[in-house]
C-alpha cells in the first residue's frame, strides 16, 4: 500500500465525478484504495466509496442540495487536522472539483497550514449529462461556446451579478449548476434579453446515479415545469442553447 | 472479455482524458481492454493506448495540431465499416469528448448508419490544466462563470461571431482551445472590449503529457509571447480572468 506520491500527511482532493463509479479516474480510484481517512460531500457518497480500503475511515461532512451543510471553516478544520495527525487524507469532491466545488477555500486552509496537497481533476457532471443524452456540449457551427454558471449564491438566490449578454447568447451551451430552484426566474430574465423562449433545454437530474432523470423540453417549458413542481430533492443541471437533443 | 455492455458491432466513443493515462477513467480503460479495434487521433495517443488489450487493431486516423487532418467524412466512413465488420470499436478523442471533439459528425454517421453507440464523457484537459496549477476554474465570489471557447474555427482563424460581451468579462474565467495561434488577434479585441491588459493569464501547453508545460503571466504579456514566437508545436490552453495562480 505504499506510494511514494501519496505520503503520510499528504491531502489529494480528488474529483468523484458525476457519481457512477465508472466514471472515477483511475488516479482517483487508487487513491481512495490508500486513503486512511475519506471525508466525503453527501452528494459524491454511494457506490464510490466502495472504492475506499478496508483501512479507511469514511466522514461525510455536508453540502446535500436543499439540506444545512457543514460550515466550510469546521471541514477546513477537519481536513487539516487529520493531515496533522500524519494520515493519507482523500477530500473527495462530486464532479470535477475545480467547478463550483468550494475547491478554493480548501486550498487555501491547507496552505496556510504547510500540509502538501494535490488536486486530481475529473469528469464533470455537465459532460456526463450531456454524454448520457447523446450529444456534445458544443456544436461545430451553432455552438463554438459552452459556459457553466451557477443558479445559486451563498445565499441560495440568482446571483445579482449576472452577464445577461453572455447568458442570454442562442449561440452558445450553458450549463447551470444548482439551478433548480432559480430557474423560472433565471428563464424569465433570459428571455427579457432575447433568447427564444423555444430554446432547446435539459433538464438532467442524478446524473450517473440509479434515480437518473433526463428531461428535454424548452427554456419556457422546462422553467414552467420547475414552477409549478418546486425544487426536486435530487441535485441536477439545467443545460440549454442548440443543443443537439435526440429527436 | 465477453462483456454485454459492449457487443459485436457497438461503437463506444471514449473520451481519453488530457493525455496521463491515470486520468483515464475506469470505463474507458475497460472499454479499451475489449475492444478490437480503436481509432484514434494523434492528440489521444501515447501511454493511454497502452490500455488497449493485445488483440486490438490500432489505427490513427489524424487530427493533430498544425497539421492536415484526416477528413471527418473519411474517418467516419471508417467507424461505420469496422463496427459493420462486428468489430468492438472504441473511436478515441482527446480531452472530454463532447467539447470541441467533432463528435456530432461521428454521432449523425452512426445513427444514420443504424449502428449503436454510446458516449463515455471524460476529463476535459481545462480542468486538468487548472488542477496541475493548483487552481479551479470557479471562484466564489469572483468567477461564478467558466467558460470553454475555440481560438479557431474550421480555416483555422479566429472565429467571427465571438461574442465580446461575454469574454471580455472579468468576473468569468475563460479556457481558449486552439487558441495559441490566434491568441494576440483575440487579446487585441478582448482589451478593445474593456478587459484589463493586466488580467491574469496561464497558457498550458501538452497538459498531462510528459512536455507539459505551465506558463502564468497576464493576457498582454502571453499575447506577446505567442506572437514573438509563434504557435506553439504542443497543444495547449489559454485560460484567463480571475484566476487564483499560486503566488
Amino acid at each position: 500500500m505504499s506510494d511514494p506520491s501519496f505520503p503520510p500527511g499528504f491531502v489529494s482532493l480528488v474529483s468523484a465525478g458525476p457519481g457512477d463509479p465508472d466514471l472515477l479516474t483511475l488516479k482517483a480510484a487508487r487513491r481512495l484504495a490508500h486513503a486512511d481517512v475519506v471525508l466525503f460531500d453527501d452528494l459524491a457518497s454511494g457506490p464510490v466509496l466502495d472504492h475506499a480500503g478496508p483501512q479507511a475511515d469514511l466522514i461525510a461532512v455536508g453540502k446535500r442540495a436543499g439540506r444545512p451543510s457543514a460550515k466550510q471553516d469546521a471541514v477546513n478544520a477537519l481536513i487539516v487536522q487529520h493531515a496533522q495527525a500524519g494520515r493519507r487524507v482523500v477530500r473527495l469532491k462530486s464532479g470535477d472539483s475545480g467547478i463550483f466545488g468550494r475547491l478554493e477555500e480548501e486550498l487555501v486552509a491547507l496552505t496556510a497550514a504547510g500540509i502538501p496537497w494535490e488536486i486530481v481533476p475529473g469528469v464533470t457532471s455537465a459532460s456526463a449529462a450531456a454524454a448520457a443524452m447523446g450529444m456534445p456540449l458544443t456544436r461545430r457551427l451553432t455552438a463554438r461556446r459552452v459556459q457553466f454558471v451557477t443558479g445559486a449564491d451563498i445565499t441560495g438566490q440568482l446571483p445579482g451579478d449576472i452577464n445577461w449578454a453572455a447568458l442570454a447568447d442562442p449561440l452558445t451551451t450553458t450549463v447551470v449548476f444548482m439551478g433548480q430552484r432559480s430557474f423560472p426566474k433565471m428563464a424569465q430574465g433570459l428571455i427579457d434579453h432575447g433568447l427564444p423562449p423555444d430554446t432547446p433545454a435539459l433538464l438532467a437530474e442524478a446524473v450517473g446515479h440509479p434515480g437518473q432523470r433526463l428531461l428535454p423540453g424548452t427554456v419556457s417549458s422546462l422553467a414552467d415545469l420547475l414552477s409549478r413542481d418546486g425544487p426536486a430533492s435530487q441535485p441536477g443541471l439545467i443545460l440549454y442553447g442548440p443543443l443537439a437533443l435526440p429527436a
